[in-house]
């Protein structure tokens, strides 16, 4: 994409948090950047991730950070360990900048893309600063501070280790595929560990099954309406990572699976 | 409201979807529209229509569609078969356009103005077009050419024949109006086929009789608050349909009612 | 924060309401907004207040309303009584504008600043007003007015009396401090009507003991992670009131507690 990367032509925040909306908290991240950069455009991603589920904000942000215009700050607040020892962080891209806690929300993007980590300095924040909503009182500062231009050494020093809970697949002595669901999205489809570019390493095998409780699924289609309503599909989603999803369905719920549970794959 | 339309001094975009937000799909469609076009308006109107329920956004549609500024561009992604072979549609009508799947999401907006309807040509889309996002790949990237003032023919054709679930009222041979439950809003409302203009071609009769299984309701009232707090009410909802809510209650649970079951209005 | 409040350079608007957004309705505010004001910047607060539950909205807005440019406009659309004898309310604060219905709605605002309240004259706006939809047809046009800068007299009257459901805490005999749960957020943390100020007025005791179905929490700690995950701390939120919370858990569930109801406080 970074042929036609747009610089945006104004400030250009995101916000991912799993606040909710209806206690207002967003409403007050939202009100201290315009207070602080009047013109700055903020473009709500979502406040309904799972509360404390990192690894759901992890997913989502691979979803969409990358479709923004360069200089695009992304900040992130999906923060059980908000007033502990858990690290703040800046983490800065090709053409972003982004801002949350150091618990593996950022684990997809330090695989997408080269990175610098920093450490935010809470003692460089004047103003009190609250032990439960780093949201307002460090991460929207952090952000405004970058939005100003602001040298990032004057609130941050930079870091060599960050968390991440990214784990490839891997591969059984007698060639099982071993994969693991990393997210089931709105729909319930299932996302594993397994995108184009490993089944490309593999030589693009046409012959595939995968086993669930219901079914072998023996091919990889092209799209949900490539079975029967109700069927469950092996097909690609629209990351280019494999899925199981079911064709006006909710595959968890059909397969009761969840996030973190083991599947087989075999090649041909 | 066509007298004091205002045309839009900017590229103006809502989005309707049944994404939710929470896998960042949304974000991605977002970032898509800024990057290109950047300074769009983007109102998010909302992402959690039920899944698949193109009824359901239909009539969100009809709700907010028509109080926006000229040249406004109306994206619906709401779109249980996609991939497969239903039609991408964009249907322009005297002051807006409207982008999605032909699946019956554009129904009302097909009784409320004219309009011509063309087929998204998807060979005319460059890149790879995934199986199961054409909100990222086709929806959004076709709302980006006709914000550039791009011509429609560049990468669509007309089409003549377009999907509607609309179905009017009817009427039995001894005077009853049989009526469909065509919506059920956040409060429980029961919407039905049935609005001022229809009531004024019978001669707006003052007395009608709507049988629930709680009760007759006799009147077309003002209010939800000429009842008592948990009775039922005849009403006009805010588009002019007639509907049956509860006072600080939720008509459609007290009824055990769903979409497309049946009431019947009888006239005096 | 008046030393710093930066005016904004265009018209900003919060909405807040209890109508979800799947049926459009917000969606239509936002449409006669951008119709009348084309510039206006429109920040969404939460649209999934309870359904009529205003004491929700009343707690969301004091925790975002003042941290806005002055200037903002904050609508909160909340309103059980629509259409029938509660007034409809434009409130004036140093800074800001708040437009909704007389319900309680603004209880906290009343507290934290001065403020002038006025009556929207619903006869003196043009046009269809629906029974059912202040939203769109009464507080969305009385926030143009203000944004056209036409004076609040001419659609507006003084009034001396609004409704407020705010209770300050109060002390027993024997010296105890009962309070009362005045919101459940989003992680269920239980917020009391008790904050640093009336802390500070008793003298700032380091010892109290607030007595649980499951334990006495013996020390107002400074954050969540000062306790094991799990259990039940007693800490300040970020807008300075007490709260019971739990550390990666639900307090309100773990303790099956409501709004309304009442905790002792003993200081020693």
């Amino acid at each position: 994409m970074s042929d036609k990367m747009n610089k945006s032509p104004v400030a250009l925040v995101t916000l991912l948090t799993d606040f909710g909306t209806a206690d207002g908290y967003v409403g007050a991240m939202k009100g201290l950047l315009m207070q602080s950069i009047p013109d700055v455009r903020l473009i709500d991603i979502s406040h309904e991730i799972k509360p404390f589920d990192y690894r759901q904000a992890a997913f989502a942000l691979l979803n969409y950070a990358f479709y923004y215009p360069k200089d695009t700050i992304h900040i992130v607040v999906v923060d059980p360990g908000v007033g502990g020892e858990r690290k703040g962080l800046v983490i800065k891209t090709s053409n972003y900048h982004f801002v949350g806690p150091d618990n593996g929300v950022f684990s997809f993007v330090y695989q997408k893309d080269t990175f610098q980590a920093y450490e935010i300095d809470l003692m460089k924040f004047g103003g009190e600063i609250s032990a439960t909503f780093h949201g307002r009182d460090v991460f929207v500062p952090a952000a405004i501070r970058i939005l100003k231009k602001e040298k990032l050494a004057n609130f941050c020093h930079p870091v060599n280790h960050v968390s991440s809970f990214y784990e490839p697949y891997s591969q059984t002595d007698d060639g099982k595929i071993v994969l693991k669901i990393i997210h089931i999205d709105h729909f319930g489809n299932l996302i594993l560990n397994f995108n184009k570019s490993n089944w490309n390493d593999l030589g693009k095998p046409n012959k595939v099954k995968l086993q669930t409780s219901h079914s072998f699924l023996c091919e990889i289609k092209h799209s949900f309406s490539d079975v029967d309503q109700g069927e469950l599909v092996l097909i690609w989603d629209s990351q280019g990572f494999l899925q199981v999803a079911q064709n006006e369905g909710n595959a968890a719920s059909t397969l009761q699976l969840q996030v973190g549970d083991t599947l087989h794959l075999i090649l041909f």
